[in-house]
Parts: C-alpha cells; sequence; structure tokens
C-alpha cells in the first residue's frame, strides 16, 4: 500500500472525532487548521507525550489508551481552571492496524465529545508507538488557576484518592500480587491507571476561590513542591488524612508511600484561603471526593505529621522523626 | 541521576529559546502556558512529528535537526500566510547527551529568533528519538491562503527549487554518488535537506493575491494535487520549467522525476489569478526565487507538457503520452 493510502486510511479513523464547534473555522485537512480564539479569553495550551514501554505497558487496551492520551492533557488545563476547546494528535505508529487504530480512535472520540474538545489537526508517522497531544483550551484574562499564588495559612486539598494508579502498574508488572483486594477492588485499580478521570469542571469551579492548583501527575510531593517552590511557601501534610481508596489499603501495606510519591494521578492539589473553605466546599458538593491534607506555612519545604507527631521523610519512605539528625 | 534532576537539566536547554513576546502571559513553568490572541486574528496551528530514521539520519548533525525540526512547522505556516508566534516541543530521547542538547536547542533558537516565535510549552520523555513541534501563528479573520481557492485559468508558480533534499538524502544514503556536482553544490544540496528555509514572508506576502497555496512536504505532484483536490479543478504543469538548482541536475539524471515526485522540499505551490500576476511578481522581487510551473484547467488531474507535446506519467516516472493507452 503506498504510503499515500495508508495515510487516508488511518484519516479516516480521526474524522470523526471533530465535535462541531463554530470556533473551528478550517479543521483537518489543511496546512493548519484556523481557530477563533474568544474575545477577553486567554488560550491555555498544553502538550503531553506518552511513549510505549515508558508510560504504557505494550499491552495495554487501544480503547484505554485512547482515553488516557487525551485526558493527560485535559488534566494540564483543568490545573488552570480552563474550559477545554480543540486538540492536535501526533501519532507514531510502527504499523498499519486497523482494529487498533477503530479501538484508540474509540477511546479518544468517547473523552472529547464528554469534554467537548474538537480534534482539529494532526500528522501520522512510522516509528516506534508514541502519541503527543496538544490540548487548548480558555480561561477569563486573568482568572487562571496557577502554581504561584499559594499563601501562609492556605488550606491544602487534593480531589480524589492517590496512588491508585502505582498500586495497578505494580500489580500489572508482577511487582504486587493482588493482596487482599477483591475483584471489584483490582478493576477499580486498572481503571485509575488507564482510564483516569481528567478533573475538569472541578478546576473550572475553584476558579476564583483556590489560590494555587497543579495536577498530581509527578506524585503528591514532588507537585505539592512546585506549588510551594512557585509561591515561596511551605507546607505541613497530615499523613493520616491523605485520601486513600479501599482498594489501594487492601492491595498493599505501601499505601501511603504510594499516595505521596507516585505519580500518573491526575488529581487536583490545590490551596483555599480561609474565607473561602466555606464557598469551596459548597460548590464541590456533589463533584468528586476532596479532603484537606495539610496547611501552608511560611517555612521552607514540607513537613509531615502522623498520629500528631512530626514525622521526617527519608528517600521514597519516611521515619520518625529523631533530633539526633 | 533521578529523573527529577535530569529533567532540569534538559529544562535549562529550552530556558533561552523563550523569544521575548509580550502576548506571552504564562510560559514554560505550569500546567499550561497562558496566551493572548490579538482580536480580530484567528489562530493557525499546525503540529509535526520527525522521528529518528524515518524522517532524519541518525547520524544528522543536531544544530541541523533543532533547525529543521522548527522549519517543518513554520512552513506550514507560511502555507496559510501566518505570522508566527508561538510553539510548544514534546522531545523524546534515548538519553540524556548535553552536547547534543547543548547544539539541538542552538539550531532551534537561532531559527526561533529569526522569526520571532517564543518556546511556551513541552515535554521531555526517555524513548526513541523523535520529535514533535506545535507552531501558532495569527491571520486575519478570512485572509489566509487556502487548498481550496484555485480557479481555471490561475497561474501556477512555486518558490525555490524543487528535489534538493532529495538529491541530498540519495547521496548520503549511498544510493547515488555525486556525479559531476561540486563540493560547494554538494554542500547546497545537504543544507537544501537539513537546514531547509521555510518561506513565511513570502507567504504573508501572498496574502490577498494568490488563490491558494500549500507547502512541498509530499512533492510537488501529490501537494499541488492536493490543491486540486480541495479546488475541485486540475492542472496542466511545464516539466521543462520546474526549477532544477544546477547543483541537482549536476547530481542526477533523475533531476526531474525528484522535481517532480520528492518530498521534504518546503517549498510554497501556490496558485495567482491572472488580473494579480503583476502585482504578485512585483511584491516577490528580490525575494527568494518564484517560477510559474503551469496553469490551473477544469479539467480533473495533471496533464504534463514537455516540449510543448503532452506526456503522461507512468507510476513514478513519465513516458511520452501514447493514444494508445
Amino acid at each position: 500500500m503506498s504510503a499515500l493510502s495508508e495515510f487516508s486510511l488511518i484519516k479516516q479513523y480521526f474524522e470523526n472525532i471533530t465535535t462541531e464547534r463554530s470556533d473551528v473555522i478550517l479543521g483537518i485537512g489543511d496546512d493548519c487548521a484556523l481557530l477563533k480564539c474568544p474575545e477577553g479569553q486567554q488560550l491555555a495550551v498544553s502538550i503531553d507525550t506518552l511513549v510505549e514501554g515508558v508510560h504504557f505497558l505494550p499491552d495495554v487496551d487501544p480503547v484505554s489508551l485512547g482515553h488516557k492520551s487525551l485526558a493527560v492533557g485535559l488534566s494540564d488545563l483543568a490545573a488552570m481552571g480552563a474550559t477545554p476547546a480543540w486538540f492536535t494528535l501526533a501519532l507514531t505508529l510502527p504499523e498499519l492496524d486497523q482494529q487498533w487504530l477503530a479501538a484508540f480512535s474509540k477511546g479518544l472520540a468517547c473523552l472529547a465529545k464528554l469534554h467537548n474538545i474538537a480534534l482539529v489537526g494532526g500528522d501520522t508517522s512510522r516509528g516506534p508507538l508514541s502519541i503527543s497531544i496538544q490540548v487548548h483550551g480558555f480561561v477569563n484574562a486573568g482568572d487562571s488557576l496557577r502554581r504561584d499564588g499559594a499563601k501562609k495559612g492556605d488550606l491544602i486539598y487534593v480531589t480524589g484518592s492517590l496512588g491508585d494508579a502505582a498500586g495497578a502498574l505494580a500489580m500489572k508488572q508482577g511487582k504486587l500480587t493482588k493482596g487482599v483486594a477483591s475483584e471489584v477492588e483490582v478493576n477499580f485499580l486498572c481503571q485509575r491507571l488507564e482510564q483516569p478521570t481528567p478533573r475538569v469542571e472541578v478546576g473550572q469551579m475553584l476558579v476564583g476561590f483556590a489560590s494555587a492548583a497543579i495536577d498530581i501527575s509527578d506524585g503528591l510531593v514532588a507537585d505539592l513542591g512546585h506549588i510551594l517552590h512557585k509561591s515561596a511557601v511551605g507546607a505541613e501534610l497530615d499523613i493520616e488524612d491523605l485520601p486513600i481508596s479501599t482498594a489501594l489499603s487492601a492491595l498493599s501495606t505501601e499505601a501511603e508511600h504510594m499516595a505521596l510519591f507516585a505519580g500518573d494521578n491526575y488529581e487536583l492539589c490545590f490551596t483555599v484561603p480561609p474565607k473561602h473553605k466555606n464557598q469551596v466546599q459548597k460548590k464541590l458538593k456533589g463533584q468528586c471526593q476532596c479532603t484537606r491534607i495539610g496547611t501552608i506555612t511560611g517555612d521552607d519545604g514540607i513537613v509531615f505529621f502522623k498520629d500528631k507527631k512530626l514525622i521526617k521523610l527519608s528517600g521514597f519512605g519516611y521515619e520518625h522523626f529523631s533530633t539526633g539528625h
């Protein structure tokens, strides 16, 4: 098959992803897409790549992979409080596998429709399997959530539960048996790894109320660390308040460690000034679970409390604080 | 080295690429970049991937690779008549090679500065070497060059010379000796392959005058074919008018074939209504060479003339037209 007819074949799987949007002046099929940005709004953009064997296992279900490829970008929009609008897809494929393409594009299309985000352009190459997606969204000028606004005394929250994806991955890689986790719990964890839910609506609701936000893609400690660094503040975290799913607790005795350090979460971590606490709790009622896990301090770095005792983290674990150190 | 400190190291090479632009509200370093689109303008976007062993040879000079990775996208903006503004970079690297990163980012930065395009976001992954770049530019609403506006009687032009990159690639792959080409000519061809010049200014000058435009990344016949298909017209091409460099003629007896079919050109092919012919010629004087190569017709497909005789193309070559077929 010539490169051109192969290209047409690939194209057909993605043509139906284009949700109708009046701000798409020219979609797929020219040298560039032409798009109309609404007046008074800023454009939020983020690009992410998923590489086979690095970000996902070779035997991953392609429907899930299509979902996750877009979810990762939507989670970045969520962390800015942005409304999704358009995305582009650069897909590198080792071979033309129509069954794979149908499944991948289905996963992508379902999540795209849910968030009214239109595929406006792309590029297909031959090579080791890899997916780059750029997402575009809007925020009212000056209204976005950023990393640099946390202040001493602000309350620290996270959405959903932490560490589930890491648990599922360890199990899939044979590094963990399923422990006392039931089939339902195992499925829940796998779903959290393979089809994460970007917290787009929560992000939008936090605009005007949260002082800072980030999505937890690198792990809570690393990502909260970005907020602290950009805001020039510190934090106290209460280990026993970490939202850990019963499924993860059933799977592993390392659940707390995963909740603190493991990435691939796609939950939001955000800070709220005490004066907005009640409004935020009211707004988020009926949305996903949001848990207060600590407080912003004026000092550098993160200190951890467990059972009201200060503990010290060492490497990727933690130990009780000793004055001898 | 931990993944995080490795990431910081990679980041430093790209921090200096951010040309100062007042429309970048928030650049690299948050979940999304925040950008301000000018009122009354449309946003033109395009994403392209270059994969090692597919789009470039493993031993390519990294400075050239940095240049070309951005040039490919700028060429898409050129084909729309857009003014470059911002780009994002998704870079997948097999290893941390600081010398390579310094050279790659240098090539990227030089071309970025030349076109006042700012790096606003990115993602770095470990994996087989691959570069995805999305470019963003502006066009006045309704003023872009598109593929669908060519009309019967319009004149067909191309910028620069055709087939040079294919000649250089064949030589580098050992499929061609350098023929009677001099060292200077060989260097010219390699430059055309590795550091193509995106025709950004030409594209902008054509706005309001050209009826259709495309960049020649897949080869003249294929890309002109896209204009014909989208505009529902045909074309007559004069083979002897194809702009072929003396370097390519010296290298190969297959120069015409390369000029017609070989991709990786990044020249523009555009159509001009006869009434705009003089204005376009005047505007482009002192810019790069632009050559008229044929005329848009009302029929389907492309017919080729050589020495005023109709010839028929067969496969990837061509032969004199025979009424027997």
